[in-house]
């Protein structure tokens, strides 16, 4: 009987030119169907909770596929991983009810930004950080930052290309702290516009190094206005920590 | 006028048959005196501070070099980073007189050993993590640890090929430590045997998921005898975080 599973996948983006299945490259996608229909013995498709852009990591994102397999939802991590690359990882196999898809069905979604801030780029996690060697100030960033919480209409910070019908977002957790010299942005929403966590992070990074005022945020949401903030922060930085589904959705019994 | 320079230099050793140019493989070593080569315009030899094996990486290796440049010391880690490939960086240039050795005046050294403790692999810190799938109990670990802190005899402790004259060594501090599926190793000594840092984790890992006994780095350190100890852990696991010559050297006028 076909059911449906829900899988959680980490993986270093620096390889792939993305989540979506595309032509200039392997995406990540390609790379867990090929690892599927390998352990299937047949194609299946996956589809994600979130398209994630080239270069860009994740540590929880989700994808469900549609299967009929006698191998117990938690074994499928350990099956998966002897086929895919170590720059791909499943961490949890799950059996869903069909109501429950990877994309639609998600309740919020967990973003982490990190910023090398040194005179010199990292070595060791050169693939894994962005590297901004001006001294940023953390506590303005954070302070700035916090006029983004709550339900807002976002759409100054979407990029061109962005095809959501509404530009109207909640985030309910933003926060910008420092570790050495380590400065992490983490953001928690419902949804989020095309590019607009690494907008965010472009903008707080100006803020941070006194490019940009931090009233330019308000300014922003005021505006709609894209060019009342800041660059577009590399994709290497960023990082999809975590695809949350309702736990009614999640414990509903499968068919 | 030749004087000597003083190298602090960040690396992931993945790439890396070691710091020590050898015939097997690029070495960091290889790596920086060919970018120095190039910006001093003369083949200039930089010895290290410690010879990291294949995979070991560094936050804080040191190396020193004898060069007459009109290059400020603060500048050149910015001229020789352009040269460098990016899992190499050097992250601060001193001048310092010739009586500070890179290596035999070395007052201590901090190494960091990293476990991934989840049931599957890092995706994305594959290459700077040791992977153990069973349960640590880092607790008893970091408990288990405090024996080796003091002046002993390491002898137990010692990979063979080492070459060292005496196996007394003086561990100034040793921890373990979690956060979340993260546990980290860290010891802080004077000087440090072939392996040592990995035999010391290897056995901690073994004792963290009851393998071994808390007591058997006591017992090992009685008997001198290795095979009281546990494996050798992964080199990918180990960075080499920071290297300390006495301040008075240091900051003695340069001649």
């Amino acid at each position: 009987m076909t059911r449906r599973y829900l899988l959680t996948v980490a993986y270093d983006g620096t390889s792939y030119c993305g989540w979506q299945a595309q032509k200039n490259g392997p995406s990540v996608q390609d790379t867990l169907e090929d690892a599927l229909g390998r352990l299937l013995g047949t194609f299946t498709r996956v589809t994600g909770a979130s398209r994630t852009d080239a270069g860009v990591h994740a540590l929880g994102q989700r994808a469900h596929f549609d299967a009929d397999t006698r191998i117990p939802p938690d074994k499928l991590p350990f099956a998966l991983n002897t086929m895919l690359p170590p720059d791909v990882r499943v961490t949890q196999g799950l059996l869903v009810p069909d109501t429950l898809h990877a994309r639609f069905s998600v309740e919020g979604k967990t973003y982490t930004y990190r910023i090398h801030n040194a005179p010199h780029a990292s070595a060791l996690y050169r693939n894994l950080t962005a590297h901004v060697p001006l001294t940023l100030d953390d506590r303005l960033m954070n302070g700035a930052a916090q006029v983004l919480a709550g339900t807002h209409d976002f759409a100054a910070f979407c990029a061109a290309g962005g095809s959501a019908k509404t530009t109207v977002r909640h985030i309910s957790e933003i926060g910008v702290r420092r570790d050495g010299e380590r400065v992490t942005l983490t953001v928690t929403g419902n949804a989020f516009l095309y590019n607009m966590v690494r907008i965010i992070a472009g903008t707080l990074i100006d803020i941070g190094h006194g490019k940009l005022p931090p009233e330019c945020l308000q300014a922003a949401l005021n505006s709609g206005n894209r060019l009342d903030l800041g660059v577009t922060a590399p994709a290497c930085g960023l990082e999809l920590t975590e695809v949350t589904y309702p736990e009614k959705l999640l414990n509903a019994t499968a068919p």
